[in-house]
């Protein structure tokens, strides 16, 4: 019977047959000790001489770090590990001997793996690393629909940019110069007219000139667009999905979290604890009478500047929780954003960037949105954008507009976080980078 | 008590509130006939003078086409239809007038319709269309985890071709060029060596300078790969995959399909019967030998040329279920896919492209990969391909190959099939198109 290595403890003392990869061999004597995976799991198939007939001793000699092969045998519980199976083997299938593997003989850098990023992605990290991804990935498809969100994929290739048009890639659309998508927040907002709610998932695209472990040339990211909603509203959405997302990572994905020797304390923590709320202003002076950064002068810019790396994970470092910072300076903030005056005479936008503890960082942005036709139109026209390209996005506010509000998650950064990996290129399966377009 | 329209039928008799959109008004002297929409569904809302404040009728009176609104009132289910519910109209909070609206005065071309994409999305076709596709996206995802595939994200730029080049996107990638993903299948084959069975699923780009009611410049394509998986199996995959998203449109979306006027009986049908199966050679005899295509002569090309337009639809047409077509001569197809030659001597790919009826035409393309190094490294090089590009691919035939599979379905034309529409423009929220990159 074909069995999956994950449903070995439902079948000890059965023969059973796996088909997979050796990805490491042993032999001591007469036993031949096969590190087997399948996709599913990891398991020790052990041929020990006496028991088999001459070919399948030899087939089990025959095998190479990475050789493909069909393997049959009795299931065993492990004399020692709990929770541990392993494979008594009667039968072995050799289907192709690897020639010597490049990877996992020595320490190799980063440029080495993910040069052979095709092969690299077998080895174990890799495995559980993107298994959690995929199980993100199905929480944010399951919550959003659970919570009557409709799936509104907006375009790759756009006529002008979102915001910053320095970070575009330029793609040749029929002669004429399109650029990928940095958000599809905008036509998201068109979407909400018709369907409420809405969310949009797929490839972004930044073109940062920064080789840090924070940024990815081409990453995934959840855009949420809800009419009807204030900026209460729309933390309390994303409190609940980041709850969820970490909730079923725990439930699902203990045997990853435990290759990753990942210490869960702070994510069990936060899946049933209420997220920190501080106002930016707060946040900075907190920052600075603890004395939680290095820093020397405290001036107006100071006050007025969005949050640093350093400044982000002091936060996450003293709340040990998911911390959303409100109501940042408008100024530093996108153009759609709705603005008020606050009690010290500073504009503000009604928004909340949410940082994770643990060195997560930023993994969400949100905001209400301005829904005056007239106050956003002015807006666009201050920054000097060109007011043609958004006359169909002021449609949403000529036509039926309505108080709203989205946020977007980074992918690839919630994943980091939750796998406590140090480099968010671990988190894709093939990473673009400033310096790597390739496999 | 917030309300849902497509929950009304749970609050017969209870005053509820309703924030939405009127998409049509009608007076008729002491009564206003308020057609609202909130994104989950359509009702008419009722105002009478006699029964609600001057202030309330006054408000009432004020909306026209597309503004936004909060109305309150009493549910009531529809004297004569069923299934109908309408609102006895207590309060009206105007939130926006709209402007006169653009759309549905008169009859509109699909280039003023889609130049307007932003608010056309708001008619009801648009809308249960899109809502069709996200059950059909949702579909894929439950269907995918069920079966225990990992989802791994292929990379949208990429530094080479997965085949015919002449229909690449060049994108400037830090001034090098890169091009917009065909296809993530290659990239995916190297998933498989790591979780076993994955899938993909995310836009794709054809540069195709065609104007047919088949083709988008950028669409959603799913890529299915399973190790240990022959064509048999894969075939069965796609049958199970094709019946479960048809089986959950008709479970979850009747009142789109009614507002499409889709006639579903062969939908219903296929649900439970066994799809056909012919042979390449099979179909060519059939539709030559019955005359369901227009074709004077039929000479060697005939027989080994793809399925045109016009015979997959008569295809369809003929067996009333979708048709699996297998073992297409091995030149016209990719150079990945494993050959046999067949009992004429006929060099055949080991293949199958499915059928959908009703001029679905081809949904899902699929096959056994060649697993052989030597036979796979052959074929690039007689190819004239890249022999360079393709060495991390070759990798996965050097370690550890295994006979493996896998089909890409392609999202808006599975989507224009069910729905019953007849350009595939319709079935994204904002296409791409060779003369359209706007809005």
């Amino acid at each position: 019977m074909d069995c999956l290595i994950k449903d070995f403890a439902q079948h000890v003392g059965e023969v059973v047959t796996m088909k997979g990869w050796s990805y490491n061999v042993r032999s001591s004597g007469s036993i031949v000790f096969l590190q087997m995976r399948d996709g599913s799991g990891f398991t020790q198939a052990v041929v020990a001489k006496p028991t088999v007939s001459e070919e399948v001793w030899n087939a089990a000699s025959r095998l190479t770090i990475e050789s493909s092969a069909i393997v049959t045998g009795t299931v065993t519980k492990h004399p020692k590990q709990e929770g541990v199976y392993e494979l008594q083997v009667t039968d072995v299938q050799p289907i192709q001997i690897a020639e010597e593997y490049p990877i996992g003989k020595k320490e190799h850098g980063p440029d080495f793996l993910f040069d052979h990023r095709d092969l690299y992605v077998r080895s174990k990290t890799p495995w559980a690393v993107l298994r959690i991804r995929d199980r993100v990935f199905l929480s944010i498809e399951q919550f959003f629909h659970e919570e009557g969100f409709i799936r509104f994929d907006t375009p790759i290739i756009q006529p002008t940019s979102c915001e910053d048009t320095t970070q575009l890639f330029t793609v040749d659309y029929y002669e004429t110069p399109g650029y990928l998508s940095q958000s599809g927040q905008l036509y998201s907002e068109a979407g909400i007219m018709s369907f409420g709610k809405v969310y949009d998932f797929g490839p972004v695209f930044r073109a940062e000139k920064s080789k840090t472990r924070h940024h990815l040339s081409e990453l995934w990211m959840m855009d949420a667009e809800m009419a009807f909603h204030d900026q209460t509203m729309n933390m309390d959405v994303q409190e609940r999905l980041v709850k969820r997302m970490v909730k079923d990572v725990l439930e699902h994905c203990q045997e990853e979290l435990k290759i990753l020797e990942r210490d869960t304390t702070i994510l069990q923590k936060l899946v049933h604890e209420p997220f920190v709320h501080l106002k930016h202003a707060e946040a900075k002076r907190i920052l600075k009478e603890e004395g939680l950064i290095t820093k020397e002068t405290y001036d107006d810019t100071y006050w007025q500047d969005d949050m640093s790396t350093e400044e982000e994970i002091a936060l996450g470092n003293k709340y040990q929780l998911p911390v959303f910072i409100e109501d940042y300076p408008a100024q530093i903030k996108s153009f759609y954003m709705k603005r008020f005056v606050d009690a010290g005479g500073v504009l503000r936008a009604r928004c909340a960037d949410l940082i994770a503890p643990e060195e997560g960082r930023e993994i969400v942005g949100g905001s209400q949105r301005e829904e005056s036709y007239e106050a956003l139109k002015k807006e666009i026209v201050d920054r000097k954008y060109p007011l043609e390209k958004y006359e169909w996005y002021l449609n949403t506010r000529k036509y039926g507009s309505v108080p709203h509000s989205g946020f977007g998650l980074g992918l690839e950064r919630t994943v980091r976080w939750i796998c406590g990996v140090h480099h968010v290129r671990e988190t894709i399966p093939f990473p673009r980078l400033l310096n790597r377009m390739e496999p």
